[in-house]
């Protein structure tokens, strides 16, 4: 039985475990904005069909700008994608051949971009139920690696890695010559939104990867985008399609970016939901990791194993 | 001056020529049908907004079964990809670091791409005024190429190549152990709407290359798909990113297919244009590629060069 290899798209695990499907279904697998799209994309919904009777911007100028002043980082710093897999496929692509580490656990698509653009990839585990880094035993290892892939807030755990920790690794990553990805792609479900984008204009060694299709509940529509030194950019586009966003997609992008008080009710509304819902799992006498943002990893330690596996 | 790789977006070409853009322009350089998309689209439009809540199917099973099924090829011998452009970049990473010949004049991104991919890149240049295939020519080289590009209706003149001459450089490939990619972005808008895609079956190094923005006017949404032998399908899936089509050009593309009759009166009116476009240009003394589709070369020999170059 082969289980999917990402979360969403439920009558897929379904037909794998040869059950029938109901009608009603409960997703705890995608990690999407439970508030759903700010209001006005609904609102301006009829005005995107004209659009799509033209190419899309292939450099994404507009998004750009504003995802540029944002950030307080220049423009050639920003790099907007069809999502934050492609954006992820383009990084790979740019490593290719090379050696790169995977701090774990971690979303799948970093391995298997990784490997299909030929590096080779090695695993760093971390250990529950803290998740949290072990810089004694990492930062050893970052001399035989020309890349690792670190994802804060981290998905599955839901857990955002000790900041002073982070930072020392970004300056050992420095000193070893070796790249780091950082994918940030839940970081603005944390109270504060917190980001570690203040960085790159000092590190030209350091990506970001964003996604703004949780955050603001559009994951139908694919949107993405990657901060790093011009020089990354640079080289990174040149493995992506020309006209890989969508019109749609940059369009509702330009209207999210302005959403501060959506954004901000959203946070308020996980803060709240999680403690109503972290009170329950603890009167259960379930174990949850310690997450910062709108999803967590649970385990019932009464059961030796996951049924299925 | 760098002009732009591609036509479309007309702003970046008055802003390259350093010219001020008028409010209304007519753009040549996008070969997009003048019918606009199906009615259909327009009128259920409203109804796509609720799927961007979602992931989009990230195998595009529905889309898959239905250009199998128009095909008579089987699923196995279908990706659907996120425009023609992204699978360029696919196949391109599929040849990654291989020997590539392009039959010029070509689509600029089959070279792009390819470059990318750190393949070596040749180009054979056909002549002007036929544009036709040389295959006394073109057989001899073959032996030193992985693939070659062949783009027909081509992109572009609009010139079709010979029927009999593609389908024996076909074989001389399989013979040459080169693989053919053959970009039919524009083979519906032809008279008869011919296609090699029943070759598939018999010719396991065809790659055939096709886009649904063109003649259903929506490059705006982005979708195209790749038809080949299954083992070529599951090599190039590896380069794609998770979700890279979104729901509405998914949704969008199944309604498309079904549009039999949009597509008969696009073929008609684009002959009946043609003819009338043809007349005047021949009136005008100017030359015109003997163009099958919705586009093509014209020259006006008494100008020396291009005024602009």
């Amino acid at each position: 039985m082969t289980l999917p290899s990402h979360g969403s798209n439920p009558h897929y695990l379904y037909e794998a475990l040869k059950i029938e499907m109901p009608e009603a279904v409960l997703d705890f697998s995608a990690n999407i904005n439970p508030l759903g799209p700010p209001l006005r994309i609904k609102e301006q919904w009829a005005g995107f069909f004209e659009g799509i009777l033209q190419y899309p911007d292939p450099h994404a100028i507009e998004l750009t700008k504003s995802i540029a002043k944002k950030e307080a980082l220049p423009e050639q710093s920003v790099l907007v994608g069809n999502g934050g897999a492609e954006i992820i496929m383009l990084v790979a692509n740019g490593l290719a051949n090379q050696r790169v580490l995977i701090i774990q656990p971690a979303f799948a698509e970093y391995a298997e971009a990784c490997l299909a653009a030929g590096c080779k990839v090695d695993f760093h585990q971390l250990d529950a139920p803290e998740w949290q880094l072990d810089l004694e035993r990492l930062i050893p290892q970052l001399p035989e690696y020309d890349a690792i892939f670190l994802c804060t807030p981290n998905n599955p755990t839901g857990v955002s890695f000790n900041r002073d920790a982070v930072r020392e690794l970004i300056m050992e990553c420095q000193k070893a010559d070796c790249l780091v990805v950082l994918d940030e792609a839940f970081y603005d479900f944390t109270e504060d939104a917190f980001s570690y984008a203040s960085l790159i204009n000092s590190f030209p060694h350091l990506l970001i990867l964003r996604s703004m299709t949780k955050i603001f509940a559009i994951p139908g529509l694919r949107l993405g985008y990657l901060l790093a030194a011009p020089d990354i950019i640079k080289r990174v586009r040149n493995y992506k399609p020309h006209w890989s966003v969508n019109h749609v997609a940059l369009e509702v992008g330009k209207m999210c970016l302005a959403e501060e008080a959506y954004m901000r009710k959203t946070r308020d509304y996980i803060a709240l939901q999680k403690q109503k819902l972290f009170r329950f799992y603890e009167e259960q006498g379930l174990n949850v990791s310690a997450s910062t943002v709108n999803f967590y990893l649970v385990k019932d330690e009464s059961l030796s194993l996951f049924p299925f596996c």
